[in-house]
Order: structure tokens, then sequence, then C-alpha cells
């Protein structure tokens, strides 16, 4: 395990504080290595200054240049070796196999992003050339391109110390089209996070690109995460957090002389219909695929599914019985750390305290507080008293869900009509099914950003069809995903140039596509 | 002229109201016929109770059903003859001459949005295919689109009465993408309104369109305003007019229990750099169109140039002089309303009395009060005075434009990096002005959203490489335009289809691609 300095990294300079934060692990309560320095206020402008002096040149590199960037950030994250994932597992509780599999996710993810890079089609750019003898008034030379917004402040997330912190979506977009990063560390991982922001910091210097490039800073959100949001030189930020959290952050985007877009990914209950024939066909296989979704990472996804729709009766008793006996036994998990622990053990004892609802079934193994425990719940109720209580409509975070019992498939669409915003949607039907199953997927197909037939919301594929965001408060602006390249779309805007010299063009926009680009040109779209 | 019901349209209904609102045409003061019911907070509510009831089958309707819509409103319009010119003109002062270009640029706006839904491509597809034999973990077959966002508040605008109001961009590009529409008609131009409103009220019906489709409401923007785009019904907000009343809807929508995006165009200066080159080779030339372009409608462009920075000497004096010969004889002309003139007036004067301000030249017609008329005017600064007075890069709505004096070509750019955000900005330069052309031109485009060379900013084309919109205050959003077909965007987010069988997919996500849309196909762009 290499040693941890704990410093901020200030645009290629670690910076001391007087102020430390340390942790314990969630394994087992022991403190961990790390004295971690909390960054002041002078060091969030001083990150910020430099973010915004690097944003020029870092707009003007090229595409190849911040392809190869990408790939020796991947190169270096992998490089970190074993002492990686030792680390964020002690931080987080997470097993190695699953960190291992995120470090591929987050190196792959970086790949991803430095294909995009090296295309360059993600600028859009659109050419509709000048008609000088057009009546009754010429028509000028008009070309439009995308250019990245600027510098990017980025909030680690607790569930994803490497796909969504210091490496993660949000920075690879934001750098893939050429912006600068300043990284808000996640106080629950901070010595993962060193390491990474190690491994961009080398990449940063090898590829001789501008120090201000990068920046991360520890301390805490409501403090130093508030004031790079305020910082009159941020021009967007990335947040993947609670609901209370990040609606703060919009606020205070939204405040600002300038208000700024936040990108903030926050609460999802996911909700899964189970249709009778769906059931009728294999109530136990969907029991099962349910529970391993449910407690896949102890809870501790955006996407788990918190809320399932059943017409009450035999097939959906079968299918809690089929829960019942998956969750019976399995092991209670550390979770990431005693803070969500807490946050957990509220939601459910406030949802148990909700007249009208009662528990469905529980694992039985006894939970060690010491070791940050939770143990897998699922609760029930009816389609009254959820419509009756909202808070039952309120994300608990970790390995509980709730199953509303319906009166009709009727019932079920009109409280698929009732939902707030969801990341996902699950619909789990037979060909019998087919005709709820249209009328679901219609209505869903307004509060969610992924819909899913028969399968499970957890496992987000990076990929350029997916969509990761949907409408509050599942996510701050539904017109963007965080995952897959259509990500980088959050971090850009476009400029129209127009009448301007072949010489004074961006290579994308010039005469005989330099670039080899895809344009639409006249409203044609291919590589010319 | 047709008799004005005043009435407000309320999905398919004309609803009456005990308060009206009257108006003297900005011509000569008479007062024109009409009383325009003031909508209430009910009429709100109705209005969009209907648009949130008309979002389902609204999104269902085929793309060829919106096109045939849309231009069933162009031949509505067009239908209302001279009468619609007529009443335009008698409400805003705008010539007949300009009113018809308007209503040509409307009704090509319209088919242009026609074109964009019966091609389909605005949908974005992109599919990548399930691989259910992939290792570690199988990939679900995924598939993503745009679909439309739901009820859109649009606030017609004072300075464009028909491009830009009840049928402008807004209108088009909401209703192409499949959004019903709740417009707020200027209170300057009702009867306009009224026409345009019956024209598509008209069109949603002969098209078979649900009644909530579109509504049309009068009334203060302060009250019915809020109330829209508070309204939890309200998806998205499209608005042109000032920056008060632009930061107040972003504001109130930003405080919504669920904010939504709002698409406010506000303030711009739009700022033209004149290089030494191109005033030694056309100094003349320049003045002529830049008197031209600034007194254009009375200089009640979005566009128009506010601001003019050159280097102190006798080549910039020659273009003052140029600019002095072209206004100093020119007619004063009347503005849009009496409210409009008293602000220019007020801006004017409060410009005119910052110390270290001069009138550089302005047009010795006298003007005629009765007439709302606005003369041309030119004030001068030095760019010490203008970096000292925020003040000074305030927008004055009408004839009026800046001339900043500095000491040198680095001073011009060291201007260009203080500057807010803008809609356009513009570079004069001849081939040797070439090196600091493309400094400024790198600066601008960090601050811009159209750059122009050796042009002029006013005329802002309907293409597909336009962008009009730029950093704050220039408009709320600088990632979206709100002209040309990329206007669209803004109404429109992503929802991804996993694993969902064959029948139940949207046309556009269907294997074979029967709507023949340019899709993305394991990130490859084609009609496949």
């Amino acid at each position: 395990m290499p040693s941890l300095h704990g410093k901020n990294f200030i645009a290629g300079h670690l910076h001391g504080a007087d102020r430390v934060h340390r942790i314990s692990s969630p394994l087992d309560g022991t403190a961990l290595p790390g004295a971690f320095c909390l960054a002041s206020l002078d060091d969030v402008a001083a990150a910020m200054r430099a973010a915004a002096a690097a944003a020029a040149p870092l707009a003007q590199t090229t595409g190849e240049a911040r392809a190869t960037f990408l790939e020796r950030i991947a190169d270096e994250i992998v490089g970190l070796g074993d002492a990686l994932i030792e680390r964020a597992g002690l931080e987080t509780a997470l097993p190695a196999a699953r960190l291992t599999g995120e470090r591929g996710r987050t190196v792959n993810q970086l790949k991803l992003f430095a294909t995009m890079a090296r295309d360059g089609s993600w600028v859009d750019a659109r050419i509709d050339r000048g008609m000088p003898e057009r009546q009754p008034l010429p028509r000028p030379d008009l070309r439009r391109m995308k250019r990245p917004l600027g510098p990017v402040v980025v909030f680690g997330s607790s569930n994803f110390p490497l796909a969504f912190s210091v490496a993660g979506g949000d920075t690879a977009s934001a750098l893939c089209t050429g912006n600068p990063v300043v990284v808000k560390a996640h106080r629950a991982h901070p010595g993962t996070s060193e390491l990474v922001a190690g491994a961009i910091q080398r990449a940063v210097e090898a590829c001789g690109l501008p120090a201000g490039t990068f920046s991360m800073l520890h301390g805490e959100g409501s403090v130093i995460g508030t004031a790079l949001v305020r910082h009159p030189a941020a021009r967007a930020v990335g947040f993947t957090g609670s609901r209370a959290a990040g609606r703060a952050l919009c606020d205070a985007a939204a405040a600002r002389p300038d208000p700024i877009p936040v990108f903030a990914e926050m609460s999802s209950l996911n909700p899964v219909f189970l249709l009778p024939g769906a059931l009728a066909d294999r109530a136990g296989e969907i029991a099962t695929g349910f529970a391993a979704s449910m407690t896949l990472g102890v809870g501790q996804f955006c996407t788990k599914p918190g809320l399932v729709f059943g017409v009450a009766g035999p097939l959906l008793d079968s299918f809690i019985a089929g829960v019942a006996e998956a969750i019976a036994g399995s092991a209670p998990a550390s979770m990431l750390s005693s803070d969500i622990l807490s946050a957990f053990e509220h939601g459910r004892d406030t949802l148990g305290g909700q007249a009208g609802t009662a528990v469905a079934t529980r694992s039985t193994v006894p939970v060690d507080v010491a070791k940050t425990q939770a143990a897998a719940i699922v609760m029930q109720t009816d389609a009254e008293t959820f419509l009756a209580q909202p808070q039952l409509a309120e994300e608990v975070f970790g390995p509980l869900s709730l199953v509303v019992k319906c009166q009709s498939a009727e019932q079920l669409e009109a409280l698929a009509r009732r939902l707030d915003g969801q990341l996902t949607a699950t619909v789990h039907g037979a060909p019998g099914d087919l005709a709820t199953m249209a009328g679901l997927l219609g209505i869903l197909a307004t509060s969610a950003g992924r819909l899913i037939v028969n399968g499970w919301p957890t496992g987000v594929e990076v990929c350029h069809a997916m969509q990761h965001g949907g409408p509050w408060p599942a996510t701050s602006d539904a017109r963007f995903t965080s995952v897959g390249s259509a990500a980088l779309e959050r971090f850009i805007r476009p400029v129209c140039y127009q009448d301007v010299p072949q010489s004074l063009l961006p290579d994308a926009l010039k005469d005989g596509n330099p670039l080899g680009i895809m344009r639409m040109a006249e409203g044609i779209a291919g590589r010319h």
C-alpha cells in the first residue's frame, strides 16, 4: 500500500492545510492511514483560476491529443495495480471483485471517450454555404460546431468510488470535449480519490497539457462544494448523490449572477411492474432476479429496484415467497459508510412506521453494527396507502424495496401515471400481457429515462444508446445522460461562424473536411 | 379588417373575462379596436390541464401528421392576407414591407420544421444490439431516441410579432417534436396574436389533433406568465424579452419543486471590433453598413450592434464621420410601443449621464413624441471608462450604439476578454489584420454564440447551421439555439428502451428502420 500524502491537487501542485479529515473503514471501524487536508476557500479560488486559465489552451488541443490523454489516464489507473483495489475496498467495503470490475468499467469508459475525441464527430458540425446570389437577400456562409463550455466541477459519488468519482464518467466526458475539471473528492473514499487524482496528474504532465486541466480538493460539500459551484469561472457541474445535496447545488447554481447547468443524479425508485402472465409463467425466476438486483452492492445502486407493483393475489404472493426464499438466509453486508447505514436504517424505520405498511420478508441473519452491516428487507403496502402517503415514494438507499399490491391491471396503470421522475422503469410481462404492457410503457416513457422489459435495471451499459437520466428528481436535467457516449453532450455548446475565412475557421468546419468527421452539409449528414 | 373577439383561446374554446386590456397604436396614439380579455389563474390552469391531457396523444402522432399540421398553420397564416399585416402594422409600427418579410420568415420556419418532422431523424435514434454471448456479462439490447418533453409555455416577443410570437420559432419547434404549446400573448400586439392564434386553432381542428395542443392567453406577465411557468404540467419555457423578465422566469422555474428548463433570450450588445486594416481599406463602407444594421427596425433587433471597439485615431474618426453622415439626416421612426420608447430614452439618458461618455453623432431630425419616435444616436467613450463603469455594458434596446476607443490592438483583445455573454460578435478585418483577428475570434468564441467576419449581426438566417443563443445574459442556456432547425432540440429528451420486443418499440427504433431515418447503429451513422 503506497503512503498517502493527503494533500489537495491544485493545477499540478500539492497543497496542504491546517485542518485534516481521517476516516475509518466501514468493514470493521479501524482507522485507516492518511490525513486528508480540508481545502480552504483560497484553494477553491486557486483551482478555479487555474482551470479558467487552462480552458482556452485545452479547447485548442486536437482530438488526438485528448484521446492520448484519456488513454494515458486509463493506463495510469491500471498501473496503480492492487493498491487501488485494496484501498478502495477498505474505504468503501466493496468487494475486490466488484472494484476490479468497476475499474475495468472506468478504464473502458475513458477509452470510449478517447475514441470519441479521436473521431471528432461530437462537434456536430453543420455547414450551410453562402448563397451570394440569393434573392431578395444573399445568404451568408454559416458553419456551426460544438465547443467546450469551460471549467466543469465534478463531485465524486459514494457508491462508485471509481466509475463515478475522480476519473469517472463526468470527468471523462468533460476532458474528452476539452473542458478543465475540478473534482470535489467524496469524503468517504479520500485515499482512493488521491490515488486516482495522482494518475490523472501524471497523465496531464506526460501529455504536456496545461496545469489547470485538473485539480482535486478534499473538503465539506456544504462549504467548498458550494463555493466551487458559485465560483465565477465554473461553467457546469456534475454530481451524483442525495436529493437534498443535489437540490442545494442546483439552487446555488440557479442563484448565480449567471446561472450554470447542474447535472445532478439524485433519487430514483426504479419501479418494477409485474404483470400477471409473467408471474404465472415464472414467478420464481422473477423473484430470484429481483432479489439479486435489489441486493446488488448492498442495494447501493442508483438503479436498485426500490418499488414493485403487482396485482394482489396468489401470483404476487408466490413472487414474494420466492423473494423471501432468496433473501432469508442472505448474509448481511457492509454498507459504504456509517453515515449511509444510518440513513438506511432511518429510511427503513420511517417506512416501517407508516400506517398500512408491513414487512413482507427480510434477511434473518443478524447484522454486525461494528461492520456497518445492513440486511435486505422487503416491505409491502396496498395501492391506496401508497397513494395517500407520498413518503412511501421516497428513495431508501440500501437493500430495501417496497411491494405495492394493486387491485387490477388498470390500477397498475393509474399508479404508473402518478410516479415521479425515474432513472428506469421495468415491466415484466408475458406475450399475453402485451396490451397492458404497451399501455404501461407509453405511460412510463413520460417519467423514466430507461424502460426495461423482462430484465433488471441494475447494470448500466456504457454505450452509445444508453440513457442514464430521467425527469426530476431522478436527475436535474432529463435531456442529458451521465453514462454512455452521449454524456459528453453535457459540457459543450454550439458556436456559429458566419463568413469566416477558411484560414480562420476551426479544422472541423473547413472545406474538404480535413478531420474526416461526420458533418451535416445543407442538411445532409455524411463524412463530407 | 376582421373584427377581433378579444378572447382567450383555451384548448379549442374561446373564453371571455371581466377585465380587458386595450391598446393604442404607437404610430399616432389612436385607440385600436379590440378589447382583450385578461386571463385568470383559472384560465391558466384550464389551458395547462388541457395541454397535459394532449401531451400523450400528441407524442404518438406521426411525423407526417405533425408536418401536415405545421404546413396547415403556415397556409392559414398566409390565408389571413393583408388583414394580418395591417393589424400588426398598427400595433407595432413596423412597416408593411418588414412585416411581409417577417410573415414569409414565419411561414418558411413552419415549413422547415415540417420537413424536420416528416424526415423524423431529429429523434437521434441510437441502437446497440444485444450481445447475449458476451463475457463476463451479456449486453442487453439498447435503443435510444428523443421524445417530446411535454407542455411548453411560449412567451410572445415584442419585436417579432410574427416570427418570435404566437406561431414563431418556439411554437414551431415545440409542435414539430410533439409538444403541446400554451402561448402568453405579448401585450403590445394582442390583435396580431389573436389572428395568428385563430390560424393555429383552425389547423388543430382541420388536422384532428387534441384540443389541448394549443392555447393562447392574454394577460400580465408578472401574474399569468409566472403562473404558467409554475404550473406543474409545464415542462419547458421559451421566452424572448428583457433581462429582468427573463431572469424572473428563470428564477420561478428554478424554484419549482421540479425545476424545468427556461430558454430565455434576454440581452446582447453584439460587439463589433474594427481592426485597423479594415478601416484603412473601407472605413466609409463599414460606417454605412454599421449605420444600416444599428438602425434596422429602429434598433429593435436582438442582434443590433450596440458596441463598437476600435483603436483611437484618424481611421476610427473617419468611421465615426461616415456613421454621422449616414444617420445625421435619417428620419426618426416609431418604436414598438410607448413603454419601449420610454425605456430607450431612459437608457440613452443614463448612458449619456455617465462621466466619460459623449455623443459621437446623432440624427438631427426632430422626433415626434406623439408618434412614439426615436432617433438614432451613437455615443462614445474610452476603454478605461468602459472598464470602470459596468453600466456602459448594458443593452439599450433601440437605435443606440456605443463606440469604445482603445489604445491598441492588444487592448481590443483585453476588452474582448471582459465581455459578458453575447448572441453575436463581429470582427471587421483586412488580410493584414489576420493575426489580431485569429486571436480575437478565439476569445470571442468563449462569449458569443455567433461570430461574424466582415458582415453584420442583424439578419438571422433560419437554417441548420444557425446558432442564436449565447452565454448569460444573452440567453439563459448557451447550449441551445432558438433559431434554425436545431431549435427543436430544446423540447425533447432521450428515452432508452432495453430488451423491448419489436412489437412494443416505437417505429423509430424497430429493426429494418421502417421510417427510413438517420440512426446510429453500433456507433455508425446512416439510414440503416
